[in-house]
């Protein structure tokens, strides 16, 4: 399939910032071949040619670190301690919902969510992850995907090994796709031993995925590391050899100047969630400094229990202004970095860097829309200040993942979206009764 | 005119927090006359009668901090320290662009991103409100407003004894208005002599108006007001006579536990405002402590060349989640506590409690329908949760103030949305060339 999208501003987003003012983005298949002013259009004839005068046209947006199935549970248990809210509601909520089929119904509904709010690729941690990647495959959304290790009985196996058994399946029923890009997963150090942890990285490294794992998420947490091995978590970390360009840790609220330091040089990536930081109250994490540091920095929303969204405009919006109040500097985060954060370098974050978070020739087409002639977005004088801090996603109008329509003109085109919500509503709705 | 709307979810917001599962609030003009259940319903036969099934009824809300008419800045001049955003860029671009015509258009303007995002109510400081409340009487929006007072020439003004004059001229122009609610402000104890602000409190309480400042927004306007006059702001308004429950104090972002003793003891209230507190790298207010003191905090966008939005969802977002990351509490503030002050607390902190802020018999019809049954808020296991982390201004469908409707699904009632849009992208958009 041959496609362009024509007469837009187009924000590239690549390492220049590169902007035309009248551009076109053509495609065939899933693969960019051309960007360019319209200056140097020259209609091909057999393309699909979409007219989106009047529009900005941007990369889509990157969730470096989710779990989409939690939808069921939003706002389930707020404004609580996170241990009575971990352990009295949340796994407990989890111990019984957790089925395939619930999977299924909550990541579709997740991924409506998502793709509402221009988020075109996602990098989940979760179980049955199987069952993910088939409906993110059937939703046409970009996803980064795998079952989360941890050191005890969890849902879909019973031991490590049998989930690195699961791991290793899904990286191979999966390989090759444009779409699904199976990696493997960790849970935390303090949930995995220095064996699940070896074990599970060199699973990710005999396939060249990525890695991912919480770190640094609370104090509690670090001081819990430290006590267990002697060393800071990212120390301990780098230590065991598992800290290189293919790891993403989320959170790492906690890390120390030296820890950042180790990331800067091991090339490891942090998918920062500041959203679920204060709503847990983990804390505020120090961004300006890692950027500063030269580390690769994403943006996540976190799952849905801890947020309650997974709206990555919301997540730019804080990603931004925290780091100003909370440092006493205007200029902490400025409004491009967050929005490199929210795509380029989140793209780079969950290893695709190559292929997504920028449109240029030789990437995946993932692209958004939006329609900055609305009452909340002007008069713009800098583009990337109005979608940092002025755009909701409600401004976003249509996006394309892989070359493919994920939503135009706000209607989603892949997924029944008012059949998903009905679906959700009837089996967890007020009425429901399923968990209270 | 009588009006109902029946078969809401009512979430009424008075002190007993009462919601009515299914359940209808009757009007007669701009009064509420019923709020019941459905079981107590009886037809009319004479009124407008609206079906609200599967929406949840709210009071408006009630933005108790802003500059409508600098909605023509929105964007202008971001991430820059302080004082150079100040006096290099916005100082000298509203020297040359506020006039009366430009306020007309600015405030139309950002009614009609207010009213799309929830506000049935604000409470401005501006200049030219002579203006501003004849675009809001057109509106429908509900409006307390003022000219700021100020020891320097002003807009509108050269003296304070002109600015008060015009000041009382509003007053008695709208006495008795049921929507524009005439108020009297100085600026800030930095920029009015005690002389000023004496003569202005006078004003405000000779005609029983609400009395707004701004005031510790800063740490160095702080030590400024110490070295001036030997207080801390909050002591010296106390000094003066001037702090009592008439005013309201935007911001407060630097009081002490002294002070916000002194707010507490005697009833002047707080316009807090999260974002642009972080936007501008002010700081992060206290609120937690705030509460527990018992000062009445409203909620405020100030204007949006600091914010840069003026959705009160939003507002209420950070107002709930930035208290408990950064004192690392997950209970700091709870969602009710959040929508208490988008709403009736707000309400009470412009001096309009008796009027407005909840959903009760003698109040004034302010309401907001939402439209809960979307992928971004479901499942719902705690409305007030889901209203404060998950709902965004799209789910808002439609609004009333005074009982007349200002939004109905999504389409604006009163404002031409496409005409002012165009005017103000026609004068201000990136073509335009006003301002650079």
């Amino acid at each position: 399939m041959k496609r362009a999208v024509v007469n837009a501003v187009v924000l590239t987003m690549n390492d220049r910032m590169d902007c035309f003012e009248k551009g076109y983005v053509r495609m065939r298949g899933g693969e960019i071949t051309e960007v360019a002013s319209m200056e140097e259009w020259k209609p091909d004839g057999e393309e699909e040619c979409t007219d989106a005068a009047g529009m900005w046209m941007l990369p889509g947006f990157v969730n470096t670190h989710t779990h989409t199935p939690m939808t069921l549970l939003r706002g389930y248990a707020d404004d609580l301690p996170l241990h009575a809210w971990l352990t009295e509601h949340i796994f407990p909520a989890e111990a019984r919902l957790i089925t395939p089929e619930h999977v299924r119904l909550a990541s579709r509904f997740a991924f409506a969510e998502m793709i509402r709010t221009g988020t075109t690729c996602f990098n989940d941690m979760y179980f049955f992850s199987r069952v993910i990647a088939e409906e993110a495959k059937r939703a046409g959304i970009r996803a980064v995907l795998n079952d989360s290790l941890i050191d005890f009985p969890a849902p879909g196996f019973g031991t490590v090994d049998e989930g690195l058994a699961l791991a290793e399946e899904l990286i191979r029923a999966w390989a090759g796709d444009p779409l699904i890009h199976p990696s493997v997963c960790a849970h935390s150090p303090y949930t995995c031993s220095k064996e699940t942890l070896l074990k599970a990285k060199r699973l990710a490294d005999r396939y060249g995925t990525l890695f991912q794992i919480h770190l640094s998420e609370t104090r509690q947490e670090t001081e819990t590391v430290k006590k267990q091995t002697g060393f800071l978590p990212g120390e301990y970390l780098h230590r065991i050899g598992v800290l290189d360009g293919n790891l993403i840790a989320a959170h790492g609220v906690w890390l120390t100047p030296g820890e950042v330091r180790l990331f800067a040089g091991s090339g490891a990536a942090i998918g920062h969630c500041p959203k679920s930081n204060l709503k847990l109250a983990s804390g505020v994490a120090d961004t300006a400094s890692w950027l500063r540091a030269g580390v690769t920095v994403g943006l996540g929303t976190d799952g849905t229990a801890s947020n309650n969204s997974l709206d990555m405009v919301e997540e730019m919006r804080f990603a931004a202004l925290l780091p100003k109040g909370v440092c006493h500097d205007p200029e902490a985060m400025p409004a491009r970095d967050a929005l490199r954060m929210a795509t380029i370098e989140g793209a780079r974050a969950v290893g695709l860097g190559d292929r997504i978070g920028s449109l240029e020739p030789g990437k995946r087409a993932d692209l958004l829309l939006i329609r900055s002639e609305a009452v909340n977005m002007q008069p713009v004088y800098d583009r990337y200040s109005a979608i940092v801090y002025a755009m909701n996603s409600g401004n976003i109008v249509s996006s394309m993942a892989e070359g493919e329509w994920l939503m135009q003109d706000r209607e989603l085109i892949r997924i029944d979206e008012k059949e998903t919500l009905n679906d959700l509503m009837e089996r967890f709705g007020a009425k429901a009764g399923v968990l209270r």
